[in-house]
């Protein structure tokens, strides 16, 4: 983990650190004395955020310096940047509503993630359609441009990128978009009600280039009974450019090939193959989840499980499980192992989003959930970085899905 | 906790920062519109830490500077310091079997926390004799002087203070002792298996000064069935000196008058007496805690249920209780109420140091159990700051602490 964050840094899709992040993880898995190491081929988006962006507030003659960031795949502003009067919304809805009166406006997004799910994921998912949808939407009617609130939990002065998409937008409708940050997204909107038409201006130079030659990392422990049965553990490599990614996902790559290492460690020889996959391009395009599903239709191969960390690297809770309810019976009936060290919340829910391109017939997905306090304090924010990171907690994470596996391994799901 | 934190700042008993945190407390609870608030008059030691301390490791010429810092109640060491060479233990049975070779030295107590027991408090009880009795039992066999591993599960330079005693030694026989970062213990000891002739200089010029007269801050709000029977709710306004103590009880302190609002805010009338309860002096020497005690029995007060929080302020878990099996019951019974929000952890255990003095018959005793990875980061040390506070978490907790209370007013325990 020190070394994917302190030596190589952000890992954005596309870029050199990218590169250096699948040659280091490759090198590192190569060291663990896995039975195959190797790389699969993906093509991935290349953005590139450009200069720093700057915003500021305009209210009569006084200007307001804001933190915001460009959003991924994000157009650029005109050179000498945009400036416009501003509406703020609450939702897409709230936004079809005014419909054409949006028309040569920036339109403001600010409604924030709900404080009162303990499941701070949740809150997540009520919230990001206003960034990945947002300036979509507004380009429809006209806007110039969207500033989003970020999607932080917190009052700080920290913007969070994140993807957004036109969809099927024409390219000559697409529209610059920006996270502001909380506490700027605050001051906004206090002082939009007191002046409704002062004008925001913000400036970003964010492009995006052809498509880039990546890898998936791949690293695999042969089974001795049934090789043919694959079970996956796994995050991605890629991260947004802002930080280190520390929690988005190297918690998740480094707790994975952990898991692995710990039951080779072990001598653990595994009934079924069990394969660590390091996926590419998870934050702006899915291309590594997508071709590592793709190859595995293609090699037919039988997934029969697979499980991601994707979700911070903080004290582990438990998991989520994406099964039938008579597999999901059986999975409880191994919750005493997991009880004394408090891991024990399963859930019916989400996987993760690189195995969620598998497709296999009975596959089970699980994602391991940490606590989820503090997650959006960092997540795809300038401070996810190592030292947010607490190596008791990540340890604890890696040796909870050690044992997931070992789990799976030798009970299966029947 | 801002304010206590940042603007107050550490708060050893004794102090002016203790008597303003008492002042403040005090004004704050008024502001809430309780029925009543007010002091409790205590006698608290005095201890003050005097000049930072300093020490290395002379190994041949190589003198190498390590993180020391002067137990609570420790004497000085002579002016100019201390020198000898070093014993290393990892026990006060190893001590005793040593016995006099101890004669003329510094023992130095090494045997780390463990770091699997998922609970940490539960590794913390398994070390801290070292800390607390080290250099009393060293000082029988002669030795000049202790220096105790620091009670933190991390490896890093910060060494961590915290209550010892002499026990019933004459003061002629006291000695010096200190605890040293796990960094520098673990340097320490590698010098020592090279090099077993080694020599540890330290100096520190605390001292202990006579008693001071300090406060418990109580604030109340009365029943309005059963007046006569008091719910506390509390922890405690000391903290060591290296630090703000954010978490070592800062969080304690703010999440039980926060407690105290929240049901205050909503118009809550508790059919018990509710009654927070600020400790002072629970780190050296429970003083606080024991007036309180004395106090109610003067007053024959009917104490039916106590709360602590003094574990941090993170993410809640659960709770610890002091009662019997059918009351254990009883309260499990309640478990659904804290299920969606995973603060279900229900476990028998030890309340608080505090509420530990109390003595009513049929009481019920709770402490709130938070997350503990983190704790030893932090407990006792120069980085236990309001930094290390997440305000998410903190909030988290004091909502718990709060519904538990409302829950023992509303159904009672029988």
């Amino acid at each position: 983990m020190e070394y994917l964050s302190n030596d190589i840094g952000s890992r954005l899709s596309g870029t050199e650190n990218a590169a250096k992040a699948v040659e280091y993880t490759k090198n590192q898995l190569s060291s663990l004395g896995l039975d195959k190491v190797y790389l699969q081929e993906v093509m991935v988006p290349h953005w590139v955020r450009g200069e720093k962006e700057t915003a500021y507030i305009l209210d009569n003659k006084t200007k307001t310096v804001v933190p915001i960031c460009a959003l991924g795949g994000s157009v650029a502003t005109p050179k000498t940047g945009l400036s416009a009067t501003v509406i703020e919304v609450k939702s897409i809805e709230e936004l079809n509503t005014l419909g054409e009166k949006v028309k040569g406006k920036i339109v403001f997004f600010n409604r924030p993630m709900d404080p009162l799910n303990i499941e701070t994921f949740k809150s997540y998912g009520g919230c990001v359609d206003q960034r990945y949808s947002g300036a979509k939407e507004a380009a429809k009617f006209g806007a110039l441009g969207t500033i989003v609130r970020s999607m932080n939990l917190r009052l700080d002065d920290f913007p969070h990128t994140g993807t957004q998409s036109y969809g099927d937008l024409p390219k000559e409708k697409y529209i610059p978009t920006a996270a502001i940050s909380t506490n700027g997204a605050e001051l906004l909107s206090k002082s939009l009600s007191v002046n409704p038409n002062l004008t925001f201006y913000f400036k970003q130079s964010c492009e995006t280039l052809p498509d880039v030659l990546s890898h998936n990392v791949v690293g695999e422990i042969k089974g001795t009974e049934h090789p043919e049965n694959i079970m996956v553990v796994g995050g991605h490599l890629d991260s947004w450019d802002l930080a280190d990614g520390s929690h988005d996902d190297g918690a998740g790559v480094v707790q994975s090939m952990e898991a692995v290492r710990i039951l080779k460690n072990l001598n653990y020889k595994p009934k079924n193959t069990i394969r660590v996959v390091l996926f590419m391009n998870e934050e702006n395009g899915g291309k590594g989840g997508a071709k590592y599903e793709e190859l595995a239709q293609q090699n037919k191969e039988n997934h029969i499980f697979a499980l991601e960390s994707d979700s911070g690297g903080f004290t582990p809770r438990g998991f989520s499980f994406e099964c039938d309810d008579t597999t999901f019976a059986k999975i409880n009936s191994w919750k005493p192992f997991f009880e004394p060290y408090l891991i024990h919340s399963f859930v019916k829910g989400h996987g993760g989003s690189d195995i969620g391109h598998l497709t296999a017939k009975n596959i089970v997905k699980a994602g391991l959930k940490p606590d989820s306090q503090r997650y959006f304090d960092y997540h795809h924010a300038a401070n996810d970085t190592f030292d947010a990171i607490n190596k008791r907690e990540l340890e604890l994470g890696a040796a909870t899905m050690a044992t997931l596996l070992y789990l799976v391994d030798q009970k299966g799901f029947n």
